[in-house]
């Protein structure tokens, strides 16, 4: 018998781009004038998969918004408006008062206008789905295809530190400041504005999915491979310690650990120090080298500068391995 | 013991209208030109709420754009793109693969674009989220709030069908041309467009929660009360016969029948006839006149001339009167 195939998120977003050529990042542009762009996301937030209603209502709001920003930023946008779809049992109407009260803040916070949306029974599960619309110059939209042989790839932000705070919570272990990281993320709008407006960056994504994942996108769509330098991988002494407390493998954490809403760019070769020193100068703190980008597949991994191969399994939305 | 209050849809979109004034329409704008504008909707489609996987998948692919493109039509826009949404559990594959594949032979034959979306797993359930885009002249756009007193109201398309083919499918009762007004909705989008361009169209929406929610949605937004002459209504021997054979009463299946996605405008009193005329003229059927608006609130029935009272339960995403 025919063991019968599951889905993965990249099979599905392969069986529509077979048809379509327009999809290939995770946000989506609408002309608006010769020079400007609108730039649209789509994300959904589905109970018991990317939160629990046990999850305060208040920090759910801003996460979702949050979450949604993260793409706006890797594009290099600046946040216009936002549609919000929410779907929900009829028990749920304190839940979703709260929810919506600081959803509206949120919005509020970051200069954002609801300029639409929809609301609908579900049986038992509350969904999300929210579009969040930016404006960009043209000149300044970063993809992921065009990166190129030979750019250096950086992090904006931490890496697993968003998982160590996931891990944590669950087992009731403590570590807030981590868990804090897991709960609120801040997207890097500023960062990818800022980033946006540099020629010598390539490419931009955001650090939703963990960065072994997007290095993957990134090798695909540019059709390169990256190299990264696991040697380099800076990690603080508290993070080290929280690994060890929670059993957890230090550089799989900071590889497939999602939910940091970090940057990962590629840049110019002969810009990438140029580029880390007004990275530094600008927002306070040191942007991460992770490795480069040559020609081959797939991602490969150095530890005391010779290959090793890693058995990574990140986590998809369909949990399995691609 | 205080009861607990049931939130409705309308308690939720007022819950975030207070916040936000932008909010008023099915869909949303986005400034492009001096002259033109995007219109966005936004609609989630949840499975045993609005559809079940019983239903065949290209069915349902259809349908949910049709649906989406319907809202676009109520503004008088012209689809340009979409983004689509869709979180399911992992053992659909089958499913989704015929739902994606005939949702883009649905996107070419209107000539769309689809410009991005997401995918998520969920624990049991499939969820659709969909944005329609669609591109208008500003003095085109057709709100609700802009109707005015005196004004005629007219439907074009039937009323009634699609619930009586939704009650016939549930049990299984034929009338398979009442089921397909259901599952294979068409939006009225050269109609939507034709009536944009016409001035003396003062607002328009689509009938997608029966007549009477919409009139109230648009004596709402408006300030004014409706006044619906139930003498008028037009109804086929085949319809007449339908609701017979289902026990459905058939001025209240007119009334409160969901999911026809005609369109319900208002016109200048004046140019109401010319209008008529010219519509049929231009699509071969005849718009229905359903009544006026006047001073006051709410939508008062008139039959045999005198004013009657109705006791219409319609039906609401939180199965809850209003």
């Amino acid at each position: 018998m025919k063991e019968k195939k599951q889905p993965s998120e990249a099979a599905i977003i392969n069986l529509l781009k077979l048809k379509f050529d327009s999809i290939g990042d995770d946000a989506a542009i609408l002309p608006l004038t010769k020079t400007r762009s609108y730039v649209l996301t789509k994300d959904l937030l589905i109970e018991d998969i990317h939160f629990t209603v046990n999850q305060d209502a208040a920090t759910l709001a801003r996460k979702a918004l949050e979450v949604n920003l993260s793409v706006l930023a890797a594009m290099g946008a600046t946040p216009h408006s936002v549609l919000l779809g929410i779907s929900l049992p009829s028990h749920y109407f304190d839940y979703i008062n709260s929810f919506l009260t600081n959803f509206v803040w949120a919005c509020k916070d970051h200069n954002i206008t609801l300029i639409g949306g929809d609301t609908s029974r579900s049986s038992d599960k509350f969904f999300i789905s929210m579009t969040t619309i930016g404006t960009i110059l043209n000149k300044n939209i970063k993809y992921r295809h065009t990166a190129e042989n030979g750019d250096l790839l950086y992090v904006a932000g931490c890496l697993g530190d968003a998982h160590i705070g996931l891990i944590a919570s669950k087992n009731n272990k403590g570590l807030t400041r981590f868990a804090r990281k897991y709960y609120s993320p801040k997207a890097k709008l500023a960062e990818g504005a800022w980033l946006g407006k540099q020629k010598a960056v390539t490419a931009m994504m955001d650090l939703s999915d963990g960065l072994y994942i997007h290095l993957k996108k990134i090798c695909q769509s540019a059709n390169l491979a990256a190299f990264v330098n696991l040697d380099g991988f800076s990690t603080s002494p508290e993070f080290k310690r929280a690994c060890k407390y929670l059993q957890l493998d230090r550089i799989t954490t900071q590889l497939i650990g999602g939910e940091d809403y970090g940057l990962l760019f590629s840049v110019q070769a002969n810009k990438g120090p140029i580029i880390a020193k007004m990275f530094y100068k600008k927002f306070g703190y040191e942007l991460q080298y992770i490795g480069k980008l040559g020609h081959g597949k797939g991602v490969q991994f150095i530890k005391n500068r010779k290959p090793i191969h890693l058995d990574l399994k990140p986590f998809t939305h369909f949990s399995e391995s691609e």
